[in-house]
């Protein structure tokens, strides 16, 4: 406890209650008096300053219910914890976060999975937020979700409440290994398969069987949070131009990088579908060193409609250099914090000796539900529903751009959840999203998405329209709006 | 598909179909025929050798039956998986991993998140393991986790699907640093708090914030998890032999680390509680210098059963050098894979820096389960219940230990879910450890959770006695079991 020494004014312009309670408050602020301080009693203190107790308790209960203060029972006021004063700049609020992540629409749910600078704005000053980082949750089938759930709850035994294989459930393991064969043409066996609480925390695993030094390539424009995640490893980064067939194989040679991240199956955020020849250059570079290996991420996959099934890079590759990461982020849902990592022979090697101890990071529960979510085909049921639901979507959307076809040309739509737009006319992106935003819509610039400079091909005049999370509705009224402004 | 060349010994010892069996066989072990290569048909393979199609599929049917290849409908034979065939040590299998979790019980839930060497032989050979590792989950109130459960899926709207916020739901940070405040008198605000899928990552988490070049002291005899950890971050490990305080303080400042990672309340495995004035010791040594802090692991802080309740380290802190964190684990179940961690101002920044991009590990579903169980009392009730089941336990274990009181001294009898027997007589570890195998029981030596060099008065006479997840008869037959070959 300390003492409190208080010059008051007792014929100053302020009730005497309020100086003690102005001057606490300033010595709280500018950090005099510490977290978890003891005050003087009221009694105490009203008797030093010779003022009433009242007059003390009415400051006291002032500070009280700014929260600077807090009474514990027996024991005294104390102060509270100084950090309540810091702005600390984004920090959410109670009921501030809850609102921020479910926009207006309030029904769907934000991918914060992909959340890059797009997600982090704002959305409220929009009408219509044609946002890339979002997925469609409405047609979630709860009701199996939760059937499951009370099943597995049902049958449940002490088992399932022990913390498991540091790998994740065997069986789950199974599932995910033939589910990956199935769709993707993935070739491994559940013992290569790493099941981890969602894409960031596989990739800080990832760094410990890599090791700190490493040089890694990604693509340009990219995924701006693994950038964020590679450079929060201190990882030498090389941003490599994409051509139209994915990253430039003559870049990644000059790069000198040790491991390149690749999205080969449909390139975020551009959408590049990389083909085979450029992938066996890849897999020839890989190849030709020790120590040298492609990360795989295969994020949105499960959402192709049309052409040929593109299989994974992994499922080409012979000689163990691809790291295939995968997520049930976007097919299922961003809130069950699931992924999984299938690691070649020779960096699981690795794994078992080096981070085998590091404990499992998903609930064995939620293990169980998704397994018998996957196992009992109720996942692929969903994808059918979604694949369809986000097809017609898509048509509202391009439909839209029939509208605007001679300004400009569309990419990016034979998978995934949003397209690129590239104005004809060369109007920069700035000038797009600009004229967007007068009228209420969301687009996205493609720099937003850049790393360092930007490719010459990749020019700063494309846009970038999600539209999983708006309804067939708005996306025609968006459209409409944006045909407004910039046709 | 590639050509096999078989030469065949119609008239050697063994059968046509037999030869071509391990032919394939072996070129597979050999690596002469890789991961989803194909095979050729059985016609085509039957013409080429010039025997009969049955031959070859006999032949086939043995490599598929012992999982060197497999069949794919419409499409062939393909090798499988290469790494099936490597030794990989301790790799489970889907039936092992189950029994050796659960040893012989089946009814107890092994404590993985303090796995030690302790944890990892297999006990099946044991009749009673004093494991320190482990938890009792029959008195779970599973019921009321499947009601809870129940009744926030059914409350269930999309936005609990979503992913959250990166630090964990605001509404969970708030009950959490609600009730350590209460329980542990942790002063801190939920803006503190980061929710993480266990100990393991919440560490994972802490390096990223801490940085790469940490000189860490560990108390030691310590938990070796740990040490395993801040090993793999290839943090200089400092062991600080403990004195009956704790952690030394000259020991810490010889040292020249810049972090101590201590549980204070009840180490591991010593049982020894810090007394204020040693704490007051390595607050000040904290104080001192810049970057200098105490990680507070309190691990098993709820279960006190003699004395007053010991208030955390971070209590006591009043300048921002605690970094506390804990877990429900031991205190729920190892399966929901749930712990926090609560920054000090200084690092709060650094993590909303550097750090405050990586998504959650932990479902939003189960925070929201979580913070119903603790926040309608559920886990208050659930604590009691087992403090005085594990109280029961214990005395159970100390009446065994009244029958050898000549010959052992008893310590941390006051704590947590084990107690340190020391032999009067000078007896080794290993004797004693030894000595109690031979009838069946599996004790612990305290070099165990030593990282180097043992401290003088932590000699190797001390035996380490878990009974969490034993019955109180079984507690009762063991003791017997020892008390006859050691009293």
């Amino acid at each position: 406890m300390k003492d409190l020494t208080i010059t008051l004014h007792p014929h100053g312009g302020k009730h005497l209650y309020e100086q003690i309670y102005l001057h606490i408050k300033n010595e709280i602020r500018q950090g005099k008096l510490l977290q978890g301080e003891r005050l003087p009693s009221t009694r105490y203190l009203a008797e030093f300053l010779q003022v009433s107790r009242s007059t003390v308790e009415l400051a006291y209960d002032q500070l009280l219910s700014e929260g600077y203060i807090e009474a514990m029972p027996y024991r005294g006021y104390f102060v509270c914890p100084v950090e309540e004063l810091y702005d600390l700049g984004e920090e959410e609020r109670p009921g501030g976060e809850k609102n921020a992540e479910e926009g207006e629409t309030g029904a769907w749910a934000s991918m914060e999975e992909r959340g890059d600078k797009a997600g982090r704005r704002s959305s409220a000053a929009f009408a219509y937020d044609f946002s890339p980082n979002t997925i469609d949750m409405t047609a979630f089938p709860y009701a199996t979700w939760k059937k499951i759930t009370k099943n597995i709850l049902v049958d449940v035994n002490s088992e399932i409440f022990t913390s498991g294989s540091p790998k994740g459930d065997y069986i789950l393991r199974e599932t995910i290994a033939r589910y990956l064969h199935t769709s993707r043409g993935v070739n491994c066996s559940p013992k290569q398969i790493i099941i981890g609480a969602g894409n960031d925390y596989l990739l800080m695993l990832l760094e410990k069987i890599l090791g700190r030094h490493v040089k890694i390539a990604m693509e340009n424009p990219t995924y701006r949070r693994a950038y964020r995640i590679f450079d929060s490893f201190a990882y030498r980064i090389s941003p490599i131009a994409m051509d139209s067939s994915g990253m430039s194989s003559q870049g990644l040679r000059a790069s000198e990088a040790d491991v390149a991240y690749v999205m080969p199956s449909h390139q975020y955020p551009t959408g590049i579908v990389m083909p085979i020849g450029r992938r066996i250059e890849l897999l020839k570079w890989a190849g030709e060193k020790e120590g040298r290996y492609l990360i795989e991420d295969d994020y949105d996959s499960e959402f192709r409609f049309r052409g040929k099934p593109v299989p994974s890079l992994q499922a080409s590759d012979r000689l163990g250099k691809v790291i295939y990461i995968g997520t049930f982020s976007k097919s299922i849902a961003p809130a069950i914090r699931i992924g999984y990592m299938v690691l070649p022979l020779s960096l699981l090697r690795i794994y078992e000796e080096k981070c085998s101890f590091y404990s499992t990071t998903v609930s064995r529960i939620d293990q169980r539900i998704l397994n018998e979510f996957i196992a009992n085909g109720h996942f692929e049921r969903h994808l059918n529903r979604m694949r369809k639901i986000y097809r017609e979507k898509q048509d509202n959307l391009l439909d839209g751009w029939k509208g605007m076809e001679r300004n400009f040309t569309v990419s990016g739509e034979d998978a995934g959840l949003h397209i690129l737009l590239q104005d004809k006319r060369g109007r920069s992106e700035k000038e797009l999203t600009d004229a967007a935003a007068k009228v209420g819509v969301r687009v996205y610039g493609l720099s937003e998405f850049c790393v360092g400079e930007i490719a010459p091909q990749w020019k700063a005049d494309t846009v970038i329209l999600g539209y999983a999370s708006l309804k067939n509705e708005q996306i025609k009224e968006g459209m409409e709006r944006l045909r407004s402004v910039w046709a």
